[in-house]
């Protein structure tokens, strides 16, 4: 037994979906579930305090290995303490692997059996993720949830080199395991296979034997494919999945997606999208996305979303925001950042909400119809 | 009388100095003086937000007349309801009078009698500034606190240019006092006269005698003399400055500044300054200016300050917002920003102190040895 300290309880499946609320304790508190997880890449949420975060309901953030690695690095996080008093926030954090990261540095980077050998987006400089290393870099994080290194696979794919990459995720996997020291620290694997439901399958018995992993997640999906399909390998992969342990779906976070991942029986979910869109003036309401750029805001007086509850919507016109948009101001990007991660919040309580009464698909299918989707 | 909504009562007045601290009553609140006033340009102070701002103890800010004009547009903001509730910001505004932009727009602007011609830098749009349309202007904001439309005088500027500027900032000052209708609004008149002290008498007497209107203003200095000029120009005007209304000086509030001017019995102050700095990483603090992109502060646990009681000071370390600023994160400018504003805040609080015990030149003396001035 690798940790004793996470502990996992279903609460409720819904009738309608499979839906499930949850509840994962880990040392730095308790998540419910489902939950979306807001990222923040650099040791913090793009334009959001921890403060505004916890407004928001925030209960875990997700921060990237790969970046951390390179700057400030995890030995000087570990120096001051660690993620979680480097960046003042004391609830759960999980940190990727940095596994996608040097995937998507292409000519940047050589996948080997030992690791992946890579250069540097910032200076260049040359370096070795392994396993193992990975591993020793997430402990000196010190996050609640470590991922395991994995291989990504593109899409398409031919079915060789997924089954390559998912077999070698598997191997990778082990080395993950027998790195793993700290007990204050879950080590989740991550199921891989691309869209071959032979090989997602296997991939997720195989992951799943570790029964010591607190968690276990899914990776390799939203990365270019259809939706269609992705949820159709969803819906295919979901039934061999651990019912015993927090099902996290990768980098996938769009409101339709939360939705559709939610229903499926996913736990865990986290996107860079909400910071992101708010950035360039995009934000989420429950009537759909509004550009808040355009002229039609102008002389807005209504708050981005008369449905919503966050500190942007209590205090700011539409038109204040444009107008900081335009104008080029932090503050815009500060509002729109704080309403996007609290719309998605918000979606997902409402989900929680609906999953108790049994009625997650009639849920979805009212908020896929107002939010414009089809 | 043109308004009955201000008050204004001196508490005391330091016997080493003159410094003062007064009471000034305003329609969104009391302003205790000596006091900093952080800048808001286009209706938000950089980064931070009103209950930050609060939280650093601003009791008053700036707003930029020109800047507002141009974007979002002045009746738009009185349609929103005015500057404070388009912002969110319920204690007292100052909105300067544009005088000093269009000044300094040099190649695209032609000072005439009737007013100032210019064209915007967003569009290059041709533009006309009058006293009249200033009040106008500044009547839609809705600012407590309005300045007149002025004349600054570049540094050096011969006699006869500084004496004409100096006389037409009077005859305008008739024209923004004629203009001015809203008793919710205080019109401020603004000394001009260059480095010339016959002409800065002679501008504080005529200004002065503008009995109704609340407050009074130093306008066109730190405009490229050496400190040591301004202050001995200080010297010789402040006798003649009337006793009995707030007297601020425009534009000026670096940490030595601060305390040579409320030394001389100015009341109030502004400088975008602390967020401008904060933006490029440079921070104030007691034992003088910290460059935090600095590689000495990479490990460096401390908080910025280690006598600052400010949110960044409380919750961060050096080596968390070094690794902000170097990574380019908002975060880093919000929390210098809050430092900065905070500094100056504490800084006049502490003067404040010391003037109740007529002990202010000593805290002076002591201020700028830390500090590391000469």
């Amino acid at each position: 037994m690798k940790t004793n300290k996470f502990k996992f309880e279903v609460l409720k499946e819904c009738k309608q979906s499979g839906a499930r609320i949850t509840r994962f304790t880990t040392p730095h508190g308790v998540i419910e579930t489902p939950v979306f997880m807001p990222v923040g890449t650099q040791a913090t949420v793009k334009a959001v305090s921890p403060e505004e975060l916890k407004e928001t309901n925030s209960q875990i953030i997700l921060s990237n290995t790969y970046h951390l690695y390179l700057r400030p690095g995890h030995q000087l996080v570990e120096k001051m303490g660690g993620l979680h008093k480097f960046m003042n926030w004391d609830r759960p954090i999980l940190t990727d692997s940095g596994g996608f990261q040097v995937f998507s540095l292409s000519d940047l980077r050589k996948i080997k059996e030992e690791g992946v050998y890579f250069s540097s987006h910032l200076d260049g400089s040359k370096h070795l993720f392994s396993p193992e290393k990975v591993i020793e870099i997430e402990q000196a994080l010190g996050a609640d949830i470590m991922m395991q290194f994995d291989v990504c696979s593109p899409y398409p794919c031919d079915y060789r080199a997924a089954k390559e990459n998912m077999e070698r995720t598997l191997r990778w996997l082990d080395r993950c395991y027998n790195a793993w020291t700290n007990e204050n620290q879950a080590l989740f694997g991550i199921v891989q296979g691309n869209m071959y439901k032979d090989l997602r399958r296997e991939s997720a018995i195989a992951t799943a034997s570790y029964t010591d992993c607190p968690g276990i997640a899914i990776g390799g999906l939203s990365v270019g494919e259809p939706k269609p399909l992705m949820y159709e390998i969803l819906d295919d992969l979901m039934p061999v999945m651990p019912k015993d342990k927090p099902r996290y779906l990768m980098g996938v976070g769009s409101p339709d997606c939360l939705v559709e991942g939610f229903t499926r029986g996913i736990d865990m979910m986290d996107c860079v999208l909400p910071t992101r869109i708010a950035r360039n003036g995009t934000v989420m309401t429950s009537s759909g996305k509004v550009v808040i750029r355009n002229a039609q805001y102008k002389d807005d007086p209504r708050p981005l979303d008369e449905e919503c509850d966050c500190y942007a919507c209590r205090n700011y016109s539409r038109a204040y925001i444009r107008h900081l948009m335009n104008a080029g101001e932090i503050m815009g990007a500060r509002l729109a950042s704080i309403h996007n991660i609290r719309f998605l919040h918000k979606l997902t309580e409402d989900l929680k909400k609906a999953i108790w009464e049994d009625r997650s698909l009639d849920f979805k299918n009212e908020f896929m119809k107002k939010y414009g989707y089809n």
